[in-house]
Parts: structure tokens; C-alpha cells; sequence
């Protein structure tokens, strides 16, 4: 299998091994460990399902808290360690070769402050199925469903606790009702949208647990792409992780 | 009471009779207006809480339907009336002088194909209370709430009917969660955005009742001003009724 290392984004630089054959990190990963709050007094965040760990790389250049990443597939995980390792970030990141289902028992129930999750987008028999299980888990909800992982955020997280997710715009109903279900009040969503003139193709979502209903904020579009085809001068920043 | 006729918009270009001291038409009824979807063998139209018709009037431009205006408060009616007359649209556009609430008692239920509303945007006791009541019955939800409309939207509409609003993004998981409860599927939402890097302000929502859940598009952005703070394109666009 065709391991390469990636010089990833931030300054200074991260690194992140990858494998060509399997999957990518994505730009959605980065999209979101952007997007997410981060309170200046958060002391332990989770990524649920952190492949290969761009998440928790992303967000060790953001804070100083303690980032848990876990993940069921050995594979992933393995790369994983060892993007950590090359980072030297092994003190602030702690991967978990784990289900996330139950997760919370071995964390601690309502610990945690911030719950972040790239999740499977497709739910068992929608869209493309690939012959690699190793993708297929990645991609569709065979492990774990959008209900699975909002319950196991509600668990992990404190009140008052942060959970922000990227997903697809199309399961939008559904993502905010799992949410409200399991006490997670929508505060906060970003669009993202390819080109200006294209439909939203992912949906940045934040909430918080036990806050009062109402009052979420709709952030301006987020546009990859300009005219030139190439990434707007936005999402250079967003993957240099720099502050505005 | 100043009574003025606004050239509103269109081709060839409708009149609508406003109170300066009271409401004017908003942009928002436009864009509602623009972005409802209009199926050719659409038949019959209602629209909750007309004010002063601007809805049916554009509507008129894009369709051959019976549209019906319901609205409560007689001074609104009365100037509805005057606009549908000037602008000769007796034979297509009805007027109701009525609470929106039981309305399906009198046109009949599940016979309409779509059902469109601009309704009052804020709860009672929230945002600026206006001591000119008729303003306050049309910005807050005195007479109908929320659940109330899409109650109502629900009782007119036939299966697959289409229900269209404009509303406050700060309000979406509610709106999404009362038009679920009434088996009303949200599928196309459209974000307004007063400029590009603003938060959305408005949100345009489309909904089908009965359909299967999921597969909702969110389309692209709809930006209000450019840069030099003069309407986009797009709204002029709308503005004018002219089809892309």
C-alpha cells in the first residue's frame, strides 16, 4: 500500500502520512476543525472517527487542549500514530483504536468540551459502494449512524459542551432533529458552497448541549472555488490556519 | 393615512397601493414569490397573511392559477383590493378578509397545490414591539404562530403540494421541526445573504407534503448588494420578474 507522507498546512508545517490507495484526508476535515469553537478554557476534546487524524492535527495548532481521536479501523489508526509521532504531538494527542459506540464509557460521561466528527456521509445502500470495506466504512454509516454519533457526542460532552460536525446539505432535517433529540441546540451553521453560483455541497453545524432553543446563526457562504478554478483566497487561509 | 402607488415590478409593470405609515412591501415577498415553485399544472394557490398582495401580484406574472390572499386585517385587504383592481387581476387573484387560522374550512381541504406565506417573524414579546398594531400583527405572531401557518399550509394543501415561506434563519430548526410534524418534507432552501460576507438574514424554504424524508438541496447563495451597495444582478433580476 502506497504510504506517503503529506506536508499538510499550518505553520509551522504539519505532516501527515497517508495512503494514496485508501483515503485522502479531505478538505472537509480542515474545513471543520476551522470552523469549530474552541472556548479559551477547553480542556479536552474528542474527534469522532479521526482516520488518519487531520482533525486533531488541524486543531493542535488552534488550542492547547487535549485532543482524543478515535477510530475503528486499525489502519487508520496506525497512520494515524504515526502522524503524531512525526508532528512530535504525541503529549496533546491520544488516539484510540476503539468503536465510538461506547466511547464515553471508557472517556467519562459528560467531560468533555468540544465533540468534533467528520462522520460516514451516506447511509448503508446510498450512493456508490466501493469494494474496499476500508472506504466503505469511511463513507457510509456501516459502523456507526448519525443517531449513533450525536448520542455518543451527547455523552462525552458537558453542559454547555460544543459539538460540530461536517455533513452533507442534503440530510440537514435530519441532522437538526437528531440533535434537538439528544439535547444539542443547532448555534451555529456555515455552507459551504463549490462555486458561488453552485448548491451547497457540505454543511459546517454546530450546537450546544442544553442551551436554551433558537437563536442559531447562518455564517456567510463559504465558496472553495473562484472564477479561476482555484481556491478562494478564504480557504488558503482556512488551509494555512491562519487567523484573521 | 398617505396611500401611495409604487410602480412595483415586473412586465409589463404592476402597481401596488401602500401606507407609507404603515408596511411597505419588503423584498422579501419578492424573493418568496420568485423562488416558490411553480408546477405547470398548478391550479390553485394560497397565500397566508397577504398584507397588501404583493405576492399574488407577482405571482400573477408567472402563472395562470387562481391565487387566493388571505388576509386578517381590513386596512391591508382594503389595499390589497385596490392593487388587485388597478392592476386589472380580478379574474385571477381572490381576496379573503380572514383569519389564515380555519381557512382551509372555507376554501376547502387538501385541494390547493401551493401554499405560500411571509408571516409575522418574531414571537411575541421578542424584537422591537411597534405601538401601531397593525404593524405589530404583521412583524409578530399575535394572531397566528408559527405552527399555526404550517398547521393551516398542511389542511390546504393536496399530497405532494408544495409549501413555500420566508423567514429568520435564527428560527430554522423550528420551522424544519413544525413542518415535519406536519408531514411537510423540506426540500429546497435558499439562503439570503445581504452581502457575500454577512450572515444570512433571510432563508427561503420549500417544503412537499407527504414526500419521502431527506433530499434536501440547499441552492446557491442569494446575494441582496454588491460591493458598491447596489442591488446584484440576480435581485434586479427578480426584481423585474424576468426569467433566466
Amino acid at each position: 500500500m502506497p504510504v506517503v507522507i503529506n506536508e499538510l498546512l499550518g505553520r509551522p508545517l504539519l505532516k501527515i502520512y497517508q495512503d494514496t490507495d485508501c483515503f485522502n484526508f479531505s478538505l472537509d476535515s480542515i474545513l471543520l476543525a476551522n470552523f469549530v469553537s474552541i472556548p479559551k478554557n477547553a480542556k479536552m476534546i474528542v474527534d469522532l472517527g479521526t482516520g488518519n487524524a487531520p482533525i486533531p492535527l488541524y486543531l493542535s495548532l488552534r488550542t492547547k487542549s487535549l485532543i482524543y481521536g478515535v477510530e475503528i479501523q486499525k489502519y487508520s489508526y496506525e497512520l494515524a500514530l504515526k502522524s503524531v509521532k512525526i508532528n512530535s504531538k504525541e503529549e496533546q494527542i491520544h488516539l484510540i483504536n476503539h468503536d465510538l459506540k461506547g466511547i464515553s464509557k471508557n472517556i467519562g460521561l459528560h467531560k468533555v468540551d468540544i465533540v468534533v466528527s467528520n462522520p460516514p456521509f451516506f447511509k448503508v445502500g446510498e450512493a456508490h459502494q466501493n469494494p474496499d470495506m476500508r472506504k466503505n466504512i469511511a463513507r457510509h454509516e456501516i459502523m456507526a449512524s448519525l443517531d449513533d454519533i450525536i448520542k455518543e457526542a451527547a455523552l462525552l460532552l458537558n453542559s454547555n459542551g460544543i459539538f460540530a460536525m461536517v455533513h452533507r446539505p442534503d440530510r440537514l432535517s435530519e441532522i437538526i432533529e437528531t440533535l434537538r433529540k439528544y439535547n444539542l441546540e443547532p448555534k451555529r451553521i456555515r455552507l459551504v458552497y463549490p462555486h458561488l453560483e453552485d448548491k451547497a455541497n457540505h454543511l459546517l453545524i454546530e450546537a450546544v448541549r442544553d442551551a436554551k432553543p433558537g437563536g442559531l446563526k447562518v455564517l456567510a457562504p463559504l465558496v472553495v472555488y473562484g472564477n479561476d478554478n482555484k481556491w478562494t483566497e478564504e480557504v488558503i487561509k482556512i488551509y494555512n490556519c491562519e487567523e484573521d
